[in-house]
């Protein structure tokens, strides 16, 4: 990938050096950071506010591939992974940390372009870059990134709060990740048989954006608020729409009925599934990567969200003993299942 | 290491199955967690005090080798190496999360092993697992720690504020996790030669446990508020002693003296680095992983320490144009130069 490019060793650099070198450029945007980089720990003022923190880890040849992966979305992405947490509490997120372990393999320049997407996601977001650690890796690429946030404690969505008979909603679309990462899978493997054929994506970028380059929900975070709406309970779609419906009835003690017709799928990701003989629900529901929010709603609140474009009510919460069920488009009533992702597994099914 | 003991493979677990096995028997200490794991993020309340968040990534073959690292005191070491980072902002530490890349090599009996050290380490410094994330790994095992901590603006104790005439003050002895290291190499490569020559660790207990086990200054933290201390500037020595000095002078824009016959090495450290041919100030220097605490305190401080057992005033803050010098044994004065470790250049030197 860097063959004919400018190349820095970076054992020439050293941790310190390239650490100086990485960090020289951060913008500071959110007024609760104190202190950034270049101490032992940032530190942070939320005073009146609850501190929210999450952390992910992502690791080559688990979570990414880079025989498809840019390094700028790979650290675009990764900041946006972590960022969905924070805004599936209801909260603003204000820091991140970024770990890197990285082979002898990425020269200098390779770290740049990673953390170009850092930086960029960063400014996009409003959010700083407080910290971090930088080492060595004998394997591939490690890159572990914490997220810090804040909210009011009358505003923060936590899971286990859904009530009976609210209603089940979901941001933007669903499935269309999962399909990306299938037709970069099928284009890798076609150009592993013979390279001299040229990938064949076109038309299809929607998808492999919402694989390569997510974008976490804050816009809905906003939204919610204008409307007034404080959601019952909320978490992002990071495994895929069953497994997080299931997450919320679990651990509210609850049941649910989802629609399959409400299930908001772009055409897109539609035809392409039809195109990999793929029932396009089966990706909505078990895909995962979509980085949507899930949040469930007081019917009450559903005048102020049922013409918002970005939003599609695709349920409602039942009791436990009715158990988590969709109704099928056909009419049919079974159990939901979480069949998502299981990276103990396998990397990506 | 695990042929003949009980093996349960992740595959089977999942990684919810995971989460949920390991965070079962998690204890809350801190009254500032609101919500530890099992959301999107955990959520704390630190009100009227400022945040602190550092973190750490140790990789397999890089940071350690489990051919002679026990994995409970690995997750043990994970734990402290992060809340060295608060203590040294003179802070309190409140939280951890761990998150955790695991290859196929590792059941879950290794999983739990890695588990109980860093609970063990939550219960004795009385942190609060809040959160993380487990997934397969490639490759080796992957340990990413965030602490979080809090303090009152006034007690922060950053490392660019030490002032001329400042004494330099170090908790504990140093050198003492270099010269375990190595012993633990030699032993590994006598053992590759000839696997029936028993390991010859006998007497060697101190400097072993200092490399596999060490403690962060907690009780330095409590012992300088005890006193009515506050250093004028802090950092732990991760790095090495003379890392650790130039980066306080650095930051503080600074010089400093400090007298080689001030710096408290242990008598077991000495020999064993006389043994090895090593000078033992070289191993203080830049031996690095001695997670004590280096910090500057005003001279009217003095009295209140100087009768401290643990702790050593080994030299002074300058001016900047002084640079950073040592006097040695023979009174000679030469620059501080930082040889620590370099992650990028091989393991550990």
């Amino acid at each position: 990938m860097f063959e004919n490019s400018e190349r820095t060793d970076l054992k020439n650099l050293g941790e310190f050096g390239l650490i100086e070198h990485l960090t020289k450029n951060i913008k500071l945007y959110d007024p609760s950071t104190t202190r950034g980089v270049g101490d032992d720990a940032a530190v942070l003022d939320f005073s009146g506010k609850k501190t929210l923190v999450s952390t992910d880890l992502l690791l080559e040849g688990i979570h990414f591939d880079l025989a498809y992966t840019p390094l700028k979305h790979l650290g675009y992405k990764a900041i946006q992974v972590n960022l969905s947490d924070i805004y599936a509490m209801n909260g603003i997120a204000s820091q991140v940390t970024v770990s890197l372990g990285l082979s002898s393999k990425f020269p200098l320049e390779a770290v740049e372009e990673l953390y170009s997407g850092v930086l960029l996601a960063c400014d996009q977001y409003q959010v700083d870059l407080v910290g971090g650690d930088t080492s060595a890796s004998k394997q591939g690429l490690v890159i572990s990134v914490t997220s810090i946030g804040y909210a009011s404690e009358k505003d923060i969505c936590y899971r286990n709060t859904a009530g009976e008979g609210d209603l089940l909603c979901v941001s933007g679309d669903l499935g269309g990740a999962y399909l990306g990462l299938q037709l970069l899978e099928r284009e890798k493997q076609i150009f592993l048989e013979n390279p001299n054929i040229q990938p064949d994506l076109e038309g299809k970028d929607y998808i492999i954006e919402r694989q390569l380059k997510p974008e976490a929900r804050k816009d809905i975070v906003k939204l919610l608020a204008d409307l007034g709406i404080k959601p019952t309970a909320m978490i992002d779609v990071s495994d895929g729409l069953a497994s997080e419906i299931l997450h919320i009835c679990k651990q509210s003690g609850k049941g649910c009925t989802l629609y399959e017709e409400k299930i908001p799928i772009d055409p897109m990701t539609y035809e392409t599934a039809r195109e990999f003989g793929i029932d396009p629900t089966v990706c909505a529901l078990n895909g995962g990567e979509d980085y949507e929010l899930l949040f469930t709603i007081g019917q009450s609140d559903y005048e102020k969200i049922r013409n918002m474009p970005d939003i599609s009510v695709i349920g409602h919460i039942t009791d436990k003993a009715s158990g988590a069920n969709m109704v099928s488009k056909s009419g049919n009533s079974h159990g939901i299942k979480a069949q998502g992702w299981n990276a103990f597994k396998n990397s990506h099914s």
